[in-house]
């Protein structure tokens, strides 16, 4: 048996969510129909109102509703620093950390010729010009410690070196909670190799 | 940092699928708004377009587009057969395995009066006219094997043999595949009440 053209679509089209299969929509489609309409409709009146209304901050590419990001309008953080990392979800993670007070740049990607993602698609020209504006000192590079991420941080560094600022990488080790037992042997190497002297 | 509050509400309204909670949500919007838009515009009117046209089966409560669904408006099955399941998700299920070529009724549900479920909530009346309407000679009960379908099977029955027709329960016991190793308590008294002659 088929599904009516119209449930199977809805199936079809809720499957272009991250960790979504054929099951999971299927679920989720009877679920909307059968117990939350409300819900339902609230989920489709809110992707047009984002898909219309948000974009991206004209300094640092974060998602905003404003043209420049509730960060980037602040009078209260140090413009001297800039952390560069790849997603606005880790931007959400650092502040909620509140371990940091500076700016950020989103570069939204991280370099991956092979999906065709080079310095133009992750706005390299714009956070140039942000380095050699005069209010940055140092470039922090929160890129994800993976093979494309430490290709990204080397290929910023290089421009922040070029532009005379102090670039920074964030520390990778042990995570605090976490058991030396179970740690992988990357995090362990990163560990060692970034001791410091106890105090 | 709070988000900018058309993302918070699309990260809201997302939480109400099922097995979605905050990160989830969060990573769902994420995607959306950097990777699929054209995703999420289908998802927005795909959602629409269910809601507007998707509606019950006047005769067994089957989701359906039209008046009356494709498996009711079927001449090829057989009508004395009606097998009574839970969920829109339970027919599919069964049409899948093709065990079964009878008619359905779609309770939406099962009994539970805790949660303000009772017998007129699942269309019994609408299951009544159709048991004493002639055309059925066996009621298939294929509720769930839980507390609360068993207990809605049992209601069930009753307005059938009130009905005088014959009424069957679909088997319970080991799983095709599976190891009686693995397989729960309750599973195998079912699979050793079920026995029957080898042949």
């Amino acid at each position: 048996m088929v599904f009516s053209p119209r449930l199977q679509q809805l199936i079809d089209a809720l499957r272009c969510l991250p960790g979504v299969g054929p099951k999971t929509a299927q679920r989720m489609s009877f679920h909307l129909l059968e117990r939350d309409q409300d819900g339902a409709r609230h989920i489709a009146e809110s992707i047009g109102a984002a898909l219309e209304h948000i974009g991206h901050c004209s300094r640092c590419r974060m998602l905003t509703e404003q043209d420049i990001c509730e960060i980037c309008a602040s009078r209260s953080r140090d413009q001297s620093l800039l952390c560069v990392v790849e997603t606005p979800a880790d931007v959400i993670a650092v502040e909620q950390s509140a371990a940091y007070r500076g700016m950020f740049f989103v570069l939204m990607g991280h370099l991956s010729p092979l999906d065709g993602i080079g310095p133009d698609e992750l706005g390299m020209e714009l956070l140039s010009e942000r380095m050699t504006s005069g209010d940055v000192k140092e470039v922090i590079l929160a890129t994800n410690p993976t093979v494309e991420g430490e290709a990204t941080a080397h290929y910023i560094a290089e421009l922040a070196t070029r532009a005379g600022l102090v670039t920074t990488r964030i520390a990778h080790g042990v995570p605090v909670g976490g058991e030396l037992e179970f740690v992988d042997g990357g995090t362990l190497t990163h560990a060692f190799a970034g001791r410091r002297t106890y105090d």
